[in-house]
């Protein structure tokens, strides 16, 4: 049990690559994670689970098949189980997930990027 | 399924009351609650589960019985299932909670400050 606060800026300057997920902190058996995002993802749902978005920096949209949801810094969206999106940013974006320990950035698309899993910050 | 972002601070500026919980979004099971937080709170514990505060606006201290956490915006905390603690503010500060749906804000100790579960706001 940590003696201080888990600083969201300072874990963002610890790394740069974008669309490669880094846990910060667990809560029971879901995590929270931080990643960077810019550019266009590939499009995934993840069958079993809903995801969390909450934008701490910049901004970014979730694509989804029927809509387009714009999301700033202090947003937040959830990603129903099973839903088909794709995140979208012009400008560098950072975005802290929540969700269950062992989901993968591609869901069920896989592909070149795929992100390991479980790595922490 | 929504067609807009859920905004932290807009949300915030629906409410005054401080130590009263308001859901704004669920995960699976889980629920995302903002709160305010001003004075002190009762010390109470979660048996079941762990429970993530992130500050939105302000600032606080997490007092557990062997030490003390600051928190100020952009960080978070997770306190561990049966862990007492006490939240304190001295001055009004915004936060998001993360936790199981079903978690009373005061845990094992009751009170008067024992706040209605599930209002959503």
């Amino acid at each position: 049990m940590s003696n201080t606060a888990i600083n969201l800026r300072q874990k963002l300057s610890l790394f740069e690559e974008c669309w490669s997920p880094r846990v910060i902190a667990e809560m029971n058996d879901y995590q929270f994670k931080l990643v960077k995002v810019m550019g266009e993802f590939v499009w995934h749902a993840h069958a079993d689970t809903d995801e969390v978005f909450i934008v701490v920096e910049g901004e970014m949209t979730l694509e989804f098949r029927d809509k387009t949801v714009p999301l700033a810094a202090g947003e937040m969206y959830v990603v129903p189980r099973g839903t088909e999106h794709r995140p979208v940013a012009t400008r560098e974006c950072s975005v802290m997930l929540v969700e269950p320990r062992g989901v993968v950035n591609t869901g069920d698309a896989g592909g070149a990027y795929t992100a390991p899993d479980n790595v922490w910050v």
